[in-house]
């Protein structure tokens, strides 16, 4: 089946979805991205994502080229077309195409550059996985400076990626100055003696929206939390350990750099976080 | 005029050139790039942008999808049908379309996206400010740690570049634990009692293919060269300042954030730099 993609207001077949070789996105990486879950057909804290969407958007002087409404919109639009029940909107905005190339901004009335697509996961909520847990490994974190802002300059986290799969982990986590950032498109978190840790906001990492959720639930089950940054060391000496993202929702992790976290199944807190975000998310899903 | 431009070996108009919204370029950074100057219709220093071309590629992977003659023949394709007499040609190359979006590389067999293009600059290497001299300001350097792969994640390049114009400024140079790394898209020089003194290379920053000719010209002319980092407070007491690059050649910096270095005028060593660099560099031109 050929999916139908959104570009920039039109909907068109996969292979006739393309942009302009001048787009800043192709050239520059000068754009952001969000990717929205779909369980039952119906979109995952959508609106913690727009929110975050607006403020990259906004780190980076982009206008804002859609009211979240005509987001709302297209999002469902490509669900229905697409025939999708579980799986994700990836949506991108760029700052546009200014017809060449120069390193200073376009002219600020260059229309932005939007594309959205689905990709098909059935069972995305019951992913094996989640039931054995990743293994990760860790890398020196090489990214830019300003990790809060959700662009596509995604090269290092991929080539990260690669490295843990050649090393026959998961995931990797990013390591700068002897602690953990987070992984390469979630954030990390270990539990020790019932508490969960995991690094405080900053321009460090990713303000990630299940993040957000996650340590909201957590607080009202009354579960101990403490953002504050940790080592490798100390993650594999923790009970437990995962990530949370928008498509892996709570993930467990069972080995750090080949070392056994707790007794090297899936902790009872990770979980049970993972049972609470998937109920209660679903209550907002819209 | 529309231009003519190369996309994955067609010759298009500018405004057919285009690339799937897949494309590892557009949705993760995943390219690199070159930029070889044209003057007097003929390529400065293609040897050495073909050698960095594929460092860049095999660093990060990604197979080298065409023979150096093939580059060359396209390259002088798109200088007769743009009629280019003085300026620049753009060469990308991504991982490819792999036809959906993954953190992880896409099969090995996977295509890499070619797309070249011209921009006519008529007398470049008169450039008025040449003779005047540029203004810069420092910024943090923020962007990845491999600047030594010509990555297409140059979206902090142009932030910073943005940041200088706002200042009244021509240009950044990106200062990291407190020296000076690079310009937004050259290297970074300081003249201090007749010695020449820039950046060692390292992943640090960009190998210029302009830093090594404008170095190994000056070695000849028997000007002493040291390979250091240098801080903003010993380059605004230097005695002179430069920038090289592929398209500025060899550009004067007579003022760093607000002091003025030098006399304020161009200095002896970058004016006969800039002389013998195109003087030199023409007769290896093909």
């Amino acid at each position: 089946m050929t999916r139908t993609v959104y570009v920039n207001g039109d909907y068109v077949a996969e292979d006739q979805a393309t942009v302009s070789v001048f787009d800043r996105g192709f050239l520059m990486a000068d754009g952001v991205y969000e990717v929205v879950s779909v369980l039952g057909g119906k979109l995952i804290d959508f609106d913690g994502h727009m929110v975050r969407l607006k403020r990259s958007l906004s780190e980076l002087a982009i206008t804002n080229p859609l009211e979240d409404a005509a987001y709302l919109d297209a999002h469902r639009k490509l669900i229905a077309e697409n025939g999708i029940t579980d799986g994700m909107i990836y949506l991108q905005v760029t700052r546009g195409n200014p017809g060449d190339r120069d390193f200073a901004y376009p002219p600020a009335d260059t229309v932005p550059t939007v594309v959205m697509f689905t990709q098909s996961k059935p069972g995305l909520a019951d992913a094996p996985a989640a039931k054995t847990g990743w293994k990760v490994i860790s890398v020196e974190d090489l990214r830019w400076g300003r990790r809060d802002i959700k662009t596509v300059q995604l090269l290092y986290p991929s080539m990260a990626k690669m490295e843990a799969k050649a090393r026959g982990a998961d995931d990797a986590w990013m390591v700068e100055d002897g602690r953990v950032t987070e992984g390469t498109s979630n954030n990390a978190y270990i539990v020790k003696n019932g508490t969960i840790i995991t690094r405080e906001l900053s321009h460090d990492i990713l303000h990630g929206i299940t993040r957000a959720a996650v340590l909201r639930f957590a607080a009202e089950a009354q579960m101990k939390v403490e953002e504050r940054s940790f080592t490798i060391a100390e993650a594999q000496e923790a009970d437990e350990a995962f990530v949370t993202s928008a498509s892996a929702f709570v993930m467990p992790v069972v080995q750090i750099d080949g070392a056994t976290v707790g007794d090297g199944s899936v902790g009872p807190v990770a979980a049970r976080l993972r049972e609470i975000y998937l109920e209660e998310t679903m209550k907002t899903a819209i």
